[in-house]
């Protein structure tokens, strides 16, 4: 069975955005994956559609509804067990373990806040596992959800065919990709490094380590098994 | 003058993507801040539009080619001294520091990679900062522009309106945030703690603040200025 994102936002239009292009956007097309929206307004009670309302305890912006929002999830899951995750600055940072996780799933919920946040109360009680894509602030979850769905896709079965198969990538082994070099040979007087068109295998591994674990040291030392001395 | 983005890319349809929407696409419309793209192709040489070549010393994918990229680049940049930035998960985390930076200036001039990566000699020769939005794989640069343009866009002059000043915001003092809740009064028998209906704005302040450092501690202790013990 493909994989099944189903986002609850106040935006369903900006889905499924630019997972609607490239290759994301042809797997889509041809089933590998699949997107359906959920408009949260849909379960407000008044003629206004209102879902949030002032903060307890008072403050500026305003709060996304717990009963509201629990409907919307109610409807959503019904029935399954998919990861339900809300995208949110206060969560837990996205890794590439995660997205190789919920890769390996049937899919995802995905709750999209807004406005200052979501009461804590349908967080608690529907489980929602709170996941940040990083340490800077949206202007609500739906960039973030469409940021984690494009990391998941790209690695479903089939979807970027054989091309990046055995690829080195950054994290895959706990480092910071090495530089890269291709044609022309001399670029504005820049040569590409001699050991990368010697044609000796095991000193181009060498030597590509060797930068990735420099590089790494140098931006992202928090990366590195061991503390490093700078 | 308003904030200017010019995003290069191979994929010029997937922007304005979401930030065409809500409140960022209304800014766009009233001319609160720019973006325009170049389609890398257009500077390519042959009737194929070729942009990449295989990586020198051998591996899967492919590499974006210096020549090329610095003739999008030159001409995207000419007689300009906006930022020029590389969405890269090779590069420094983006924060919400370097967010505000960003959006007081001229605005950033944003280099979209696909394929393996980027030559090493356009980096370096175009001084492109590189930049990371987490710790995962996308299928290129597009997801991580979007997602940096909407933290820098929604705190432009003007585009929020008076809707979020003064909101405690996660990793605005250093802690992530405090949990919210508003009406109902009782939900699923769950009751807003009793301290944030009290009217006492000094004990509400320090549940707040207690809850912020908590939640700091448990998911992100990275984040609080001393070592905790959990």
């Amino acid at each position: 069975m493909s994989f099944r994102a189903t986002v609850l936002t106040l935006y369903p239009d900006m889905f499924p955005g630019h997972l609607g292009h490239s290759l994301s956007g042809k797997a889509l097309e041809r089933g590998q994956w699949s997107l359906d929206t959920v408009q949260i307004r849909d379960f407000a009670e008044d003629k206004h559609r209102t879902v949030d309302d002032t903060p307890a305890g008072g403050g500026a912006g305003m709060v996304l509804r717990a009963d509201i929002l629990a409907k919307a999830i109610d409807h959503a899951c019904a029935g399954d067990d998919r990861p339900r995750l809300l995208m949110s600055p206060r969560g837990r940072p996205l890794t590439q373990k995660r997205v190789r996780e919920l890769a390996a799933g049937p899919g995802a919920i995905i709750v999209c806040g807004r406005f200052e946040g979501v009461d804590q109360r349908v967080i608690d009680s529907r489980h929602l596992e709170e996941v940040s894509i990083g340490d800077y602030i949206l202007s609500g979850g739906e960039p973030a959800a469409l940021t984690l769905l494009d990391a998941v896709v790209r690695i479903l079965p089939g979807v970027m065919g054989n091309d990046l198969s055995g690829v080195h990538e950054s994290f895959e082994g706990g480092l910071l990709e090495h530089p890269h070099y291709t044609r022309p040979q001399v670029f504005e007087g820049m040569e590409i490094p001699a050991v990368l068109t010697s044609g000796h295998h095991g000193e181009i591994e060498k030597w590509r380590e060797a930068e990735a674990r420099k590089l790494t040291a140098e931006r992202r030392p928090d990366l590195l098994p061991h503390p490093v001395t700078k």
